[in-house]
């Protein structure tokens, strides 16, 4: 719907209603397209932004490979662009961790942070998940990527009660995998994340932070956002059970419930 | 603020705000005056309205013992003073319990329903708790009854956090339990209990039901949160890690937000 | 079977079978009797001793209060009396905790320790879980003492499946607990643990030690255990699911064959 | 050490020590050799019988695709050959569900029956993780297959705490996996499983059986293990925190515990 340039390059985004903004940062494999069951929920009462990060959707695609620095600055020309002295920031997965990057960064631009299964780093066995992916990524066609990213991201109980869905997503991703642009895309996305690591900054968030733990989350598990509420001063941990990495498909209802609730109300400290 | 008769008793209720109603049910050592540190958060976007249980706050006291269908009828009646065709209700603990079985028997009265730290039957364990606490009411004096039903309401790690907090509250509650009255009050309410097993009616929910289950709630521990996700259709499940029973007081602001997201989030259906 | 003197008490204590010595301590409410289930187990293979701590059984009632240190003299005293320069020593709840106050002190006497349902500490949660029993112990007769104490070790799951079995544990100790020696012996014992912290003790552990925890251990939370396996260096740590403190009741097979496998396992160092 | 004649294949296996006998079933990766550090603790007081699957270490290759009924029938020839009328089956994973199989077909020929990270069918996801190991067995090399199978198998903190391990594992794996004989065998075995379903079967067990989950195990989720927990009558179930699918590599000392203690425990039935 709408774009500008930022250092030569496009940047795409999508704005919606008014009201608190809400900047809803996109998974690695999502676009803004991935949101659209979402739109009317987080219009309703609030400003929603989505935004392509690079290598995704109908922003610029990369030549070179990068770090989550490039992401985190297109975010920062987002909300100059957008005049928006400071924004709400909900990401999940890639966006969650993109998100917390720029929200150590510029922690004065963010007024409240939700993080659905996301971390502060990536751990040397989430590393060597990616390079799977990316090994998988050289076999021709789309199946091979497809079977190493797809099924990880669901919990077992969802990926079983929801087979035909399933089926369904297989025959539209495998062809999309299959197209030798798009994998190269993926795998510069997920070689960004590699020595993502913001262990150390956690302490420079002084926003209401939420962090959403998906029970059966395999890429990002427990240990990892026992990270986040260990070292965040202002966090609100709430656990999804029985749900897997992609929350916003496995949970939508708690997805709107927790994200639109936790940005919303009112004022977050209580006299008990 | 408020109150009207029903069947030649007090009933006492606040209303504060206007919007999407929200009637907000106390735990059983609650009172309308529990929630001061809400209102403001709750009336922001919505109506909120309060209520005082029979032998809570300022409602009228009983004399005989009684189950929950007295309770469920006072809100019944609420709502009809009220002229409110339908409500979303939140319920805490016997509020919860309350609020669940007012559900099964009205459910057309009911938009969401939300459940905080409650069950769907008061199983044999939870039902010698209470024995318990009969038990040390009839020691004199509050401490007794301060020691066997207080402690047990929260996790090992708020309690010890809030030391300080804990003596402010036993300074407050011993007296108050000291007062033979408060005691008879409190051991009709928890026997009010006693013989509540909505199980085999939670077929008749269909309205969309928010769980919110307590990782260290010992009173209501997570079997019989699961007897509620396993059997009610539209259910939306969420666990409170680190949280004892009283969740409102442990969490106030995932209270307040998985709340007010559940009951104000637009469409719950998402076409994923 | 046998006894000695030790400070002008009597230490009674029982002796069965040959091998590598295993000596069982006693929880709170228990005394050597209630390992009869468990002696055949215990004695095939290795040398299995029993011991009543003081206001325990068969041993020497105390007058005045006291600490974990005379129990764990106890044990030194017991060793020594039986010329056994080292021992493996399993205890539970009470047990595991003075066993664990005796393996700090004496590690030299220790060759592997196996901690069912203890901790390093008595939390404040804890000690005031304490304080509800011995209000309770203050009413007359036994049935205040047995539903304050008795209901809080068991699992909510277990509960219910015996509760046949309950009823008569309740026959038996309902009239038990009404002997006010009786209430007496509880109240020291359990006062014995108050102070109880060996939080910064557990590095001179050089022995391996096994951790068994219980799912459903509403006295000693999995926080406590947590304390266990962060700060021991050759720690096993297993966890019983469905299970509350009375692991030896509700468990039994599993308490045998993970002591037993635990002690009579060979090396116990890898080259994987 | 030993072989023997079945239906024109090779059986290899190997024998060690006397007393209850306890037969070892491999991983789907593992042969024989990959208990050498066990085998001293395992034929300590028993008879530890080892043995390879067909497509494993020294047992003869298959050529066509088969189920595990084939593997099923090596263990009761190998149980013939050696004259055992009964055995203790002890199994991981692939050896586990082989193992079950084999206890519901014929349980009168198993004595006690543990089983480490195993489940009573392969769920849908599993089946296509298994899929996208075959896929990465299409690549040249053996890195592609090596990242889609090895690091899934540890938990997240093991496999950071033991970095240096697993390079040398991978040193050692990579020109293994590179072999295309050793992938066609993996990738056979993998698929004999596929369609692998006994949970309708499991009320045939009537010996003692020990559940040994592994808390981080994302090859078969708790879900799998409850199946087990809810539908085995003499059932016994131990959880490992912090431990990932190859629970003999990360809990050496607890494997042989829980599984020695469990098989020379004398009586499992105890009057509580």
């Amino acid at each position: 719907m709408a774009e500008f340039e930022f250092q030569e390059k496009k940047v795409y985004y999508e704005s919606y209603g008014s009201g608190e903004p809400i900047l809803l940062l996109n998974g690695v494999m999502m676009s803004t397209k991935s949101w659209a069951p979402f739109i009317k929920n987080f219009s309703m009462n609030n400003r929603l932004i989505l935004v392509d990060f690079f290598d995704q959707g109908q922003s610029s695609y990369m030549t070179e490979s990068y770090d989550h620095g490039i992401q985190i600055a297109l975010i920062r020309a987002l909300l100059d662009h957008l005049e928006l002295k400071q924004a709400n920031i909900c990401g999940i997965s890639y966006g969650a961790e993109v998100g917390l990057g720029f929200a150590v960064k510029h922690p004065e631009r963010v007024r409240r942070l939700a993080l659905f299964n996301g971390a502060a780093r990536t751990s040397p066995l989430l590393a060597d998940i990616g390079h799977a992916w990316n090994e998988a990524a050289k076999l021709e066609g789309g199946l091979a990527y497809y079977l190493a990213a797809i099924p990880v991201i669901y919990s077992d109980a969802y990926y079983e009660r929801q087979l035909a869905w399933m089926d369904k997503r297989k025959e539209l991703l495998v062809p999309y995998f299959g197209n030798p642009e798009v994998k190269k895309r993926l795998v510069r996305l997920t070689n960004s994340s590699e020595n993502f690591n913001v262990v150390n900054e956690l302490f420079r968030l002084d926003m209401p932070v939420l962090v959403v733990s998906a029970e059966k989350d395999y890429l990002i598990p427990m240990r990892e956002q026992e990270t986040l509420t260990r070292c965040v001063k202002d966090v609100h941990h709430v656990v999804l059970p029985d749900c897997g990495h992609a929350s916003m498909y496995e949970k939508p209802l708690l997805f709107c419930a927790l994200t639109l609730g936790f940005i919303n109300a009112g004022h977050t400290q209580f006299a008990i």
